[in-house]
């Protein structure tokens, strides 16, 4: 079943410990099938180097397991929340990678300094409020999954242009058009966390780039007159 | 002689250079069998590429060498002090990871900031005070245990919920279930002493996560009613 | 056409990834052919482990592309800007490498600090103005190009003895005698942008090293007479 | 001619980049035959990756080449001073180890914080003074040896104890009873460097490690009653 987009969600899963965003097993890689509603998601505490196609489980967008004998990852509920929320969206990636993973412990947005960060990230990266006692106490995945949502339509961000978020205390999630893209866009988080936190030590109190320059490289990537390869 | 338990306890020990955790020999990991007490550690300055089981070095918990003819490692009497006091660990390990013993040298709790910690450390990860003259000049690597197990006691820091420990200007030891369990915790141990420093520098000061959110992540993994895998 | 040409930008431009140099796509080698003024130049998007010299593309110094069917790098208008207005140049690197990336975001020259700079750069490497609105919605790949000559001629900095720039908010460029000399430049860059960046970690508002220590360093490697080699 | 001695040189040269203490060739390792006062050296400017035991250099102490055709490092005459005034060392490395050299360009000694170093260094590795412009101008590279002799003889710090130096704005020596014993002190003079420099990030104005632990440290690896072995 969906034997195709298993392959994938595979694939994009092993692309983790590639870019070296995940330590043992710490993150997960989704992918939904837009027509179907379905969605593949890695399993739960199954190690990189031994995981199969096979292993992929597939679950709709109410969280029912339909195909696989394995648990999908406890994040699921999260994923979801963003599939139902963020109807442009194909593919989500937590990780715990350690310069974005530092940034959420902070607390800290990541402001746009530089290009690399307007070459796909439309402004600042945010990072969502402290959750509630309530919110942990209860469905707490799925709960996650909406202060992400919240925190995109509070402060009016598009996920689109802006693919990744910071939770509190906990670590980044990214998404994109498919699987591939949203692990595509947690490394240039990562690099992007990397490099602005270096930026902040040799200046404290940068503030962001110029908006002029974050349009042009932006739009010249993803707007409609996009011209842009490196 | 404990023939599976030396291999285990090589294995374990090869595990510190593959995750970057030693530099030359520096570290050791060993493992006890609680029925008979006889513990297996790593001999004194043999190179990690030329280790074999037979290297392996059995003590029983008095320190006195039941089997192999390597010299045990010097760090042999903290870890029996471990065993002795801690009757609930399988494995300990020493090593000079980086970013943990650089909060070891700068005499600083490794505060819980993240879920990334509290997957597995259930609160600070503790810095033992300075040893005094005496304890230097005694018995100093036993000592060195009481230190460690004084740390607990008198903070009230239960050893199972917080499996490591930084002692003060020298570096952490990590224990847990087993050899591989302790190793898998001093990685988790340098991944979070990296990750709070930069946290740190980001933003000077930063207290300790919600109680409840720490809560959450170390009791779903590991009270009663676990569940969580990634 | 101009086939060896080709084979040595592409090579060239293999080193970035070799050097870790680069994320993804992020960078471009370009080499020129002074007789013929033609250049050679990485194509635009193609991913490093597939690219062949057949899909390095040659422009002339207008910068139309005279050999080969892909896209030239975005970039290219930047490249031919340096090649016209540095005469003595022969090669042109650009990446997005971590540390001088973050001088670069924050705006600030990478100061002399010791001889590892000294050996290569004849003093700081400078960090361009940020660029007006205008600029940005001109020819902005062009205007990058200006903004460099700018920087160099109003700071009466000569290229050839200080073969870098970081570009404001963006991120470096290197040149050389020919592309493996900028790629050598570029590695360097990266090596003392991360130095004294921990440097002025460790001593905050350090200056520059002493002038007698720089010419000796510099002028004992690219001098006339030039003797050293380590 | 001395056949053997190259070989042991070639090998300590190439320990360099397996340690990733250099970058290019910015780094040499000498052994001396302290029998017949000669010295094996790697050759000025050869590629790690190209060179064999023909290419390493033999010199007399006082410079003269003795054997081979390739040039001595440019840094020969440093070395030499190490040999004629230090009587008990018997291998000499010189590079520009990233975080070594980050703090001799910030000028300062690397405090013995903790037992990683205090096992290899009784004390702080001290950073010279600067160089006067007159030794600049002089016979540099045997100045560079002087101030590096000065500074011992002046702080009463014995080489055989602290084999280490940072030269100001410049980079690290270090030395051993050969050529592997002074590779292995550079690596463990990078390794400090790097984690003094997290300890310092994390408290700022730490001071130097009990004075008895690092007697124990030091004094239980190369006391007269060394025992110890990690």
């Amino acid at each position: 079943m969906l034997k195709e987009l298993r392959e994938r969600v595979l694939k994009a899963n092993l692309e983790l410990p590639k870019y070296k965003l995940v330590t043992f097993t710490w993150g997960n890689v989704s992918e939904i099938d837009r027509e179907s509603g379905l969605v593949a998601i890695k399993p739960s505490g199954v190690e990189y180097d031994l995981m199969t196609a096979d292993d992929i489980v597939i679950v709709d967008l109410n969280g029912n397991r339909v195909w696989g004998d394995k648990k999908p990852s406890s994040d699921t509920p999260t994923h979801l929340e963003l599939y139902r929320q963020f109807k442009d969206i194909g593919g989500v990636v937590h990780t715990h990678s350690r310069h974005a993973t530092a940034w959420a412990q902070a607390g800290e947005d990541i402001l746009a300094l530089g290009t690399t960060q307007g070459d796909y990230f439309y402004g600042s990266v945010p990072c969502t409020r402290r959750m509630t006692p309530e919110e942990i106490a209860g469905e707490y995945e799925l709960e996650t999954g909406k202060v992400i949502v919240e925190t995109f339509r509070n402060r009016n961000i598009e996920p689109k242009s802006v693919p990744g978020v910071l939770v509190h205390s906990h670590g980044p999630f990214t998404w994109g058009k498919d699987g591939f893209d949203a692990v595509h866009n947690s490394v240039v988080l990562e690099e992007v966390a990397y490099m602005n936190f270096v930026s902040h030590q040799i200046r404290p109190n940068i503030g962001s780039m110029q908006q002029e320059l974050l349009d042009k490289h932006y739009l010249r990537k993803h707007g409609k007159n996009a011209y842009y390869g490196q």
